[in-house]
């Protein structure tokens, strides 16, 4: 059934053992909202456990500081929060619980409903923004570290207020959070102003890639299993270079080609406008949005670029 | 005389002709709060003239879309807008104006208090945020562009709510203006989300340049007039590269290192928390925040770099 913020509330206050479940690769998102909502239903008395398919890096720790967790036998309310598809739990997690969440409190569209109840908001930028109204609903008192929890949530989902997801609602709970203590510019920095080395080495490696096509209206990239070596870097740090090829003034699509372990190419999309970053990747076997998309390329490094680049070409042109 | 918002207001409305003031390298704030406040007085029947000794750029031409300009002989009010020093104002209209400012809006703290009357708030991120207390003070309406142009004064003076200067206020008129019509994922592409294609090459030459000393406490990028010439970019891009060596990971002190084109170098200096860029700069003839410093040093390039490490290392280990 889907569910309201106010039905949300009441429900949670009936029951008293709580497990909340995040997403594997766990974000700012799924962590800050899950923290936040176990504090808050501390406050109340209850008893609760936050698990995750994979482990929290150390960005999230703040957010467990001083929070009295309780492993239990039996939960007699599971949750699962930004949780799209329980897929997404990982194996051990969803087969456990995959088939029994009470609730999923999420903000993806794409979501495929499969808790016993749900409360989405398809047009939400975060999580944690439903997260803040639903413990507003609950009456919990917004603490400074429920806020940081929240705020970085709020950021994090939104590439700090940058994606076209940000509201005026966005803005106005970042505000509202501020104002109740959230550490706002500290949480910025560590989740947007800081490097690792690695990173900032395989990031120069993959801008001295940079070559441009069609009057500079396409950008590529491309990252090899070597330039990772060289760099001491791994595939978790590829996300954000697939955002730089776009950034050039004039270019309508960018593209990360990143090599597999397996020798394969990957080909990350980003688009402007009104070009169609989906259809280039469909057309190649992929999908995605119209702004960001993506698909594999079987073949060697520049026959791979190539079949890509035919695809851009076909779409500029379109 | 220190007048606060009402007596602003008050004063404002009694006067017909305006003349606003920006400073030179006019940035979105000079320039989105002086259009904002032309605009508000335009809706009141005024006659108003904004005026830089720069030009403006193309990337602020929305903010004059569509606004009457009205060049007058004789102006009954100028107003200096985020102008901290008249010095500011460029010569040519120091000299005619400089002696003769009505009224200062502002938010340095630094401001050398030069105006008849001025309205100040240190703590203010942005003048953008004073004028939009003032527009509504003045029970001027806050159409889309106007919202647009407060939002990029708003904005680009936050780093995009990036800098310790963002407050709950700053989030709280963001969302105020967002509600009010602000294209505010448009205007955070063009200022926040494009290099220009001389830039990116420009960044990249940088980024190779990058070394790390002491443990990796500090990087250290150098710009010289050659690295200039081959990315076909020149030092009006170059401000933006003095945040990327703090920014990674571990990193206490970033410096950009930049030959002027008299052959000398001028440091810039970005420190984290504890360290001061102040005392390093000072301890070479410059001087500036405990976040951000500059100074110059005339020697060669690696002994200019030499002189400056000794600075830092004190600095580290102090």
């Amino acid at each position: 059934m889907m569910i309201n913020l106010n039905q949300c509330a009441e429900y949670l206050e009936n029951k008293d053992n709580f497990l909340l479940l995040c997403h594997m690769s766990p974000d700012g998102d799924t962590v800050g909202s899950a923290t936040a909502l176990a504090r808050g239903l501390v406050s109340k008395g209850k008893k609760v456990m936050v698990k995750c398919g994979d482990p929290f890096t150390n960005d999230f720790s703040f957010m467990f500081d001083g929070l009295e967790l309780t492993e239990q036998e039996d939960y007699d309310c599971v949750v699962a929060i930004d949780v799209a598809d329980p897929k997404l739990l990982g194996e051990e997690l969803n087969e456990i619980y995959g088939k029994n969440i009470d609730i999923c409190i999420d903000h993806h569209a794409s979501n495929v409903i499969y808790a016993e109840d749900t409360l989405l908001e398809g047009d939400s930028a975060s999580a944690a923004e439903i997260i803040y109204l639903l413990l507003k609903e609950m009456k919990v008192e917004i603490t400074p570290v429920i806020a940081s929890c929240l705020f970085t949530g709020v950021s994090t989902d939104t590439g700090c207020f940058r994606f076209s997801n940000t509201t005026t609602r966005t803005f106005r709970i970042a505000s509202e959070l501020v104002d109740a203590g959230a550490d706002s510019y500290n949480i910025i920095q560590v989740f947007f102003e800081t490097k690792t080395k690695t990173y900032a080495i395989l990031e120069r490696l993959s801008l001295e890639s940079m070559r441009f096509y069609y009057d500079d209206r396409c950008a590529v990239i491309c990252v090899t299993q070597d330039m990772l070596k060289r760099s001491g870097s791994d595939e978790t740090e590829t996300t954000k270079l697939a955002n730089l090829p776009r950034m050039v003034e004039g270019v309508k699509v960018g593209v990360l080609v990143k090599e597999l372990k397996d020798g394969s190419f990957k080909a990350s999309i980003r688009t402007h406008g009104e070009i169609d970053a989906s259809a280039i990747a469909s057309r190649l076997g992929g999908g995605g949005h119209a702004g960001a998309a993506a698909c594999t390329v079987n073949a060697a490094k520049n026959e791979a670029i190539n079949l890509i680049l035919k695809e851009v070409k076909a779409e500029l042109d379109g």
